[in-house]
């Protein structure tokens, strides 16, 4: 049954999902200073902010001044976030700095896009029509799909397997229509319902249907299965997940309050390492830069890692 | 290679591992709170306090006023911790309201026997067969071995999968010479070094070699870890846990500050109910209990799914 990588790419997202639920304004100096420490990780992709508008998440008024100011790293993409043709536009004023890449954006949960983007599954089809249409005039490319509420939702409950695929399949349409070829393929557990049996089936299903598809897993610790959940990926092949520093950040639209982070980015790099599968990360350098965002935030984090530590001195001194 | 018990046995150490670590003083009356509250969970083992020396461990002075205050509840087994002829003679002064058995405590790291207990793996050995001896002579059953730092040590660095074997069998060595039946077999993470690889390695060894044996996994939370390797357990046909409401508690002998506690007791209520695996335990007022040792302690305990919750609620709104 297990299929596990040999390497594993690491999507840090921690910049940009950290800072949009933290109650205090964050420096953009913060910002900057925890985008630089990470590109002396080893991380290859980090995703550096949101280009939304300011008066819906204030933390991201400085996206600008925040990709102005990092200083980018040889071997190091930097990627953004936005959700329409204002925040496409503000990100493309940045191609020297950041990878523009274009995202097919769909819910497996019906509920969860009407409450939260007012859209059914037709307007959130027809919206991604349009969002790819502009992406492609622009000159950007489109290779991925996210599909978010995959392994359950707050409004909807539990999703059947087969709700995932037609979303897929929807996404797959969109992209046929264009005249895009997807190669990517993001499985987002939004609101902390998924369980390793459920990553089983839900990956198992979308990777016989679809084997060309690289997937990625976003998966929130909402319930302490977070890692369980990415160690069931990595069993089922899965090479590749968004993680943030320390468990930085939350899905502010659940219907719940303190919705925790994303995984631990230095918790997924100690069990790959400690499982021999190579992530690129020196995670020791990251564990201290875990500790810098929780200076930046003013609180404890909540990846366990952070105070265990790895486990590299007790081995060197047991040596 | 997944072999799912279909229904698992929690072991509850809150009360005894979650106060010994606390730096204040907690109430008598918050211990036997703590511990009603438990009781009426549907959680069939309760472990309530430990008898060790008060200079020692501060925090259990006050062993004999917890046990006689606590209400039990039949079908509940309340058990408690001790370490030497002292420990056990409080202990056996509640045996209308404890369920005194012994057990063979080893380690299969000697440089850990060695820094914790200034005993090395023959001193150890001759310790035990002394305990069993007392514990037998005053006609409590003996019919558990332990095993501490099975999957890694802070001292000796990685635990090879023949010492964990080695050590088992001078346990099994121990109870024969006693002419006494081993039918319990608990494997402890004592300073969080487990991954799910190792649990497989570490289980599929012992099971194979013992396959009569009842195995209990100890696993602590040190780096996030934890509930993966339960995970790895359950797949193993482990089920039996020890894990603490709220993921009280923590090693006070492990060589790095802020060691975390154990797995919390409602994560792994919550994968098992979950994945179809009964547990007995009601995860709701489980979770409550959690909130109410949060109380007690005076700050918030490691838990996600404290504030996660169950999905119980969603499901039912979404139904």
């Amino acid at each position: 049954m297990s299929d596990l990588p040999s390497r594993v790419d690491i999507n840090e997202e921690g910049p940009r999902e950290g800072f949009q639920i933290e109650p205090g304004p964050v420096a953009t100096a913060d910002k900057i200073a925890l985008i630089d420490a990470l590109s002396a990780t080893g991380i290859r992709h980090i995703q550096v902010c949101s280009f939304v508008s300011p008066k819906l998440v204030p933390g991201w008024a400085d996206a600008e001044a925040v990709v102005a100011g990092f200083a980018p790293r040889a071997g190091v993409d930097y990627t953004a976030l936005w959700f329409n043709a204002k925040g496409l536009e503000r990100a493309l004023a940045f191609r020297d700095r950041l990878q523009v890449t274009g995202s097919i954006a769909l819910a497996a949960s019906e509920l969860f896009s009407q409450k939260n983007l007012n859209r059914d599954r037709q307007g959130n089809i027809e919206a991604m029509r349009k969002q790819t249409e502009a992406h492609l005039a622009a000159g950007v490319p489109v290779t991925r799909i996210g599909v978010m509420a995959a392994f359950g939702c707050n409004f909807a409950g539990d999703i059947p397997v087969a709700r995932v695929l037609e979303t897929v399949h929807d996404g797959l349409g969109i992209a046929a229509e264009a005249g895009v070829t997807i190669t990517d393929l993001g499985l987002a557990d939004t609101m902390g319902w998924a369980t390793p049996d459920r990553i089983e089936r839900v990956v198992g299903a979308v990777r016989s249907r679809w084997p060309e598809l690289r997937l990625t897993l976003h998966l929130h610790d909402t319930r302490g299965l977070g890692i369980a959940n990415a160690h069931a990926g990595l069993r089922m092949g899965v090479a590749s997940f968004d993680t943030t520093v320390g468990g930085l950040g939350g899905c502010p639209f659940a219907a719940h309050k303190g919705a925790p982070g994303n995984i631990a980015t230095e918790e997924l790099v100690l069990l790959c390492e400690e499982m021999g599968i190579a992530t690129g990360v020196d995670l020791d350098a990251l564990i201290d830069v875990g500790h810098l965002a929780e200076r930046i935030v003013g609180h404890p984090l909540p990846s366990a890692a952070l105070r265990g530590g790895s486990l590299t001195g007790f081995r060197n001194r047991a040596a």
